[in-house]
This record gives structure tokens, sequence and C-alpha cells, in this order.
């Protein structure tokens, strides 16, 4: 990329994207500039993607840069953040062309407008690799009020949000793995692999509330586990309480084994987290509030690790405790 | 690369690095926090590396990491910002080894040593392209009195930090284009190439002294052309008053056409600035307090570009106007 292309195309394509935060200088000089908020404590997150590791080759370009930032959006909301505005850079093969780059940008401007965030800054590189991604994002807390994973106590009651195993669904489906998945629910499933849903309003509202959260990225148990292991703790979860979609419960029940990629796929981006039980209508609340459904699905009890409860109390095997980010 | 891999790697690299750093919570939660210095504007730059555009493939590990970060430096130094820390990502290859990424993060532990910063967070996967590394680098100064590129004015005189061409001319050492030098030049513009040194100290200096700034990663003609392009007005440079290194000098005596690389070249990493006349002094004494040499080499003045004057007053032709990241 020569330098002209590389300034021409961030005058094009990124630096509408940091037309609304004043500090970001459209992007033309070293660094940015922000004032932080007053009395709050910055939360910062960073997440790298690949091509053919994170995000597969064919996905929509509109979907990809939109992804990275929900993922880190994600990370906030685990931290009962609310966001402030990030830094991106890409590492851009021969391949990607300027349409590529118009719909990869028009994805980005429309989630700044959902999640009420701005460009600060980053760089753009040529790669003779695959397409790669990075962005870093900052947002703020009230001090003191930041959702960590340490925290949970024994007898604390664990929730989730939203629905869990769209996402691993959702990349098998996208991958041909689930072939007699009728249209809508393919079409459905891998909205939610391409597109988390990142809990930043759930987030915020469970500062201060929850003891112990962390957003699942990595699978259910495995994340889970890392909760109960930060707080000193084992976890219990029931099987039968787990939120699935509609389409993911149509899935379950052509082949009830793929319980375990729900249980331990990847890609969720849901909050996972612990609260006492006497803040359970509190809970509820906060999950009105901002619109997404939570669910009690355990506990946290004396010992270590993460067992999943069958219907008749007998514990479910796992095959593997994660997903890893080689599938 | 297995989750279980990239917990240990983490662990055993990069969680020293974030010891200093309570905010960063060991890199074991979603993100890290960070009480902002009181009253300060914060500073924020991100660049990005891949392995055979930005580095060569045979560079020590110990000094790519140490040259993402001082890269990064270099951006809070043309702003006048002291260095908070930073966040890094890392797309490692499969031939990465921990050998590799034991030295990798020993030049990084050093250089947070020099430049007093540590790690705040980051994320470390997989690729099966070239190495790819983000970094985010967070500095902050005292508010209203960052460095831009635009404030220069017509009279101001154009500076330089330090000596002028040795990074290209390092890299044409490192690639076998200067094959009759001695090896002690050799190794101090290999040097030069490899470990950029960021004017961190002198631009905190210069904020409120210089009337614009900005980093040399692009060549100083091209760099100050944005200068001169940002603050409305053109730069005259006399090509006589660059400072050269001894070794830089000894390349010229042989082959005086290497000039232009001097002045359009990249990856310099000193500052070029403007300052009123009056401030000259001022100027010198940064410098001195700094530790680094500051060399006078033109001056702002009605129009636009840049030219280079020989010593006869005549304009130098450049052949290009800046570096290109693919050489």
């Amino acid at each position: 990329m020569s330098l002209a292309r590389e300034f021409a195309l961030i005058a094009r394509h990124f630096r509408p994207l940091a037309a609304a935060v004043p500090g970001a200088l459209s992007l033309t000089d070293d660094a940015a500039l922000l004032d932080p908020p007053e009395g709050r404590t910055l939360v910062l997150a960073a997440d790298a993607m690949v091509e053919g590791v994170h995000f597969l080759p064919d996905d929509p370009p509109e979907t990809i840069g939109r992804k990275l930032l929900r993922v880190n959006l994600s990370d906030l909301a685990a931290m009962g953040a609310a966001p402030l505005g990030y830094l991106l850079t890409t590492a851009l093969p021969k391949s990607i062309d300027d349409g590529w780059l118009a719909s990869f940008a028009r994805g980005l401007a429309a989630d700044q407008k959902v999640f009420e965030c701005g460009l600060f800054g980053g760089d753009t590189v040529a790669t003779p690799g695959p397409l790669a991604l990075s962005l870093t994002i900052l947002g703020s807390v009230a001090p003191g009020r930041a959702l960590t994973r340490a925290g949970g106590r024994v007898g604390d009651e664990v929730w989730v949000s939203g629905t869990i195993g769209d996402g691993a669904l959702g990349l098998l489906a996208l991958t041909g793995r689930l072939p007699d998945l009728a249209e809508a629910d393919r079409e459905f499933l891998a909205e939610r692999y391409r597109l988390p849903r990142p809990r930043v309003i759930l987030g915020q509202r469970l500062a201060g509330l929850a003891t112990a959260c962390l957003d699942i990225s990595d699978g259910l148990v495995q994340d889970l586990g890392h909760l109960a292991h930060a707080s000193g703790c084992a976890a219990e979860i029931e099987a039968a309480a787990l939120p699935l979609s509609s389409s993911a419960a149509a899935v379950l029940e052509r082949d009830p084994a793929l319980l375990a990629t729900c249980l331990a796929g990847g890609d969720d981006y849901e909050l996972v987290f612990s609260a006492p039980a006497d803040a359970a209508e509190r809970v509820e609340k906060a999950g009105m509030i901002a619109g997404v459904p939570v669910t009690r699905i355990g506990r946290l009890v004396a010992g270590e690790g993460v067992r999943v409860l069958a219907p008749d109390g007998g514990v479910i095997p796992l095959e593997r405790a994660g997903w890893s980010h080689f599938g």
C-alpha cells in the first residue's frame, strides 16, 4: 500500500467514523485527545480477530468490523462500564478493495449509533497474510463499581443473559454441519454468530448488584469456571434451566448431543454473573430495564470447577471444557 | 492455539509485564481499570506492525515488541504527552515458540523500565499468516498543552531532534544494499532501524514551546509537509543543516545520492517541530535537559509544500515524497 493510498483510505472510510469525536482531530494527527469523564474509572480492553480464525472469509464485510467492536463492547459490559470510544488497527491484504472497506465502515457506523461510541484513532497497514484486525475500547465506570470475576460467594445464584449456544450453533450452521436446519433458524443462528449482542445496558445495571460477572466468549462452562475459580468456589448449573432460543431448541430436538456445543461452545457474548439470592428481584428488574431476559441457571457452591446437572440430578459429562480458536 | 496454550502463554510471558499495573488485574479479567491522572487530558494512539512489512523476519524478537512500543511512544512524544501504559494484541503464527515469546517479552520489560509504562491488557490469538502486532498507547498531557501538527506560523523556525536518515539507511544496510559499510556503522544504523528512540522527555519539554510538532515516521520531507499543510504554510529546509550521525555521514560520503533516502526515508522517529525564532534559546535548553540534540534546519514560509535547498540556494529535486510501507 502506498502512503497516498493509505491516506486516501483513511480519509474516505475511517475519518467519517471519527467525525463526532472532536479529540480524534479528524485522524490527521499523531494521537487523539480525550478529556476523561470526571470522577470515573476508565475501563480498557483490546481484542484481535484474524480472517479464517475468528470470522469466515465470506462473512459479509458489514458484520466483520461490527463483530470486533461488539466483542469489545461485551468486555465493557462484563465490567459494568459505559462505552466511550475505540481505536482500530487494520492489516489489509491486497484483495481488500474500496467496496469492501466501504461496507466494513458502514457496519461500524451503524453500531456507533447503537452503542453511542466513536472512533478515536488507529492505523491502517498492509499485510501479505489474512485480514487481521485489532480494536481497543475505552469505557468508564463509577469508582469501585466495576464488576470483576472475583467476588462471587458460596450461596450466590448464577444467572445468564439472553440465550446460550446460538453463536456456536451458528458457526456449525455456516460451515454446513447442520444440513437439515430450517432456513429461518439457519439465518437466526448465523446472525447470532456474526453479530454478538453485547449487553452493555444490562452490564451497567448489574454494577453494584452482581457479585461477579464476565462475558461468555469461550463457552459457558469454561467462562463460568473462570468466575468460580476467581471467586474461590465451584458452580453448579442445571441443563434444563439453560435459556435456549427457539432455533437452538429446534437443533437440540433433532440432535440432543449438541447440548454440549451449547454449554461449551464460544461466541455467545452473553453475560454470566452471580448475585445474592435476595437480589433476584432486582436482577429481574435490571433485565427488564435493559430489555434482555435474564435466567437463573444455578448457584455457587463450595469446592472447585463447574458441574452441569441433568434433570435427574446426575452430572452431565462434558467432552471439552471450552472452545478453541482453531475449532 | 488451544485455549489452554493461550492462557499459559499469557500467564508466562505477558502477566509479568502487567505486574506493576494494579488496574490490569493480572490480565485475568475482561478489561483493565485505570483511574486517569486528575486534571489531565488523555492522549491515545495505536499502531500495527506486520512481519515482512514493518520489520524483518530475522529481526531479533527482543527488538520487535520494543519497536512497536517505541513507535507508539513516539506518537505520544509528538503530542508532548507522558506515557501511562499500553494494550497489546498479538496474532501469532505457529512458528512462534516459547523461546521467541520469552525474548519478545524481555524486550518489552526492558523498555517498560526506561519509559515508565506498563501493560494494561490485550489479546493473544493465532494466525495462519505472518506475525501481526497491534499496540494502543495511553498517555496524558496538561489540558490545552498538547502539541498538534497545526499551529505553525510563517516565520517560525523548523527544528529536528537527533539525527535524520539513520533508520532508512539502517534498513538498506540490513537488506544488503550498503555492502561497503564499516561494521560499526552497519551495527549503529541497524540498531537505529530496529530500535527507534522516542523523544518522550523532549516532547514534554516542547509542550507550550513548539507551535507544531510531529514525529518522523514516513520521512522528513513527507512529515514536515503534513506539519506545513496543517499549519497553512510551506517549509524550506537547508540540506547542509541536516543533522547526520557519523555513520550516515560515512554512507553519504561514498554515495551522495543517498541524501534523498535520508530526506525522504522513513523510520526516523525523531521529532520535527516549529517554534518562534525568539524561542530558540529555550528550544536548545529543552534539548539539553532531555539529553537529545536539537537542530534548526529551516523555516516556515508562505505558500505550500516543502523545499529542500542546496548550499547554493537551488532547490534539490526529490525523487519521492515519502516512504511506502512496501518499500
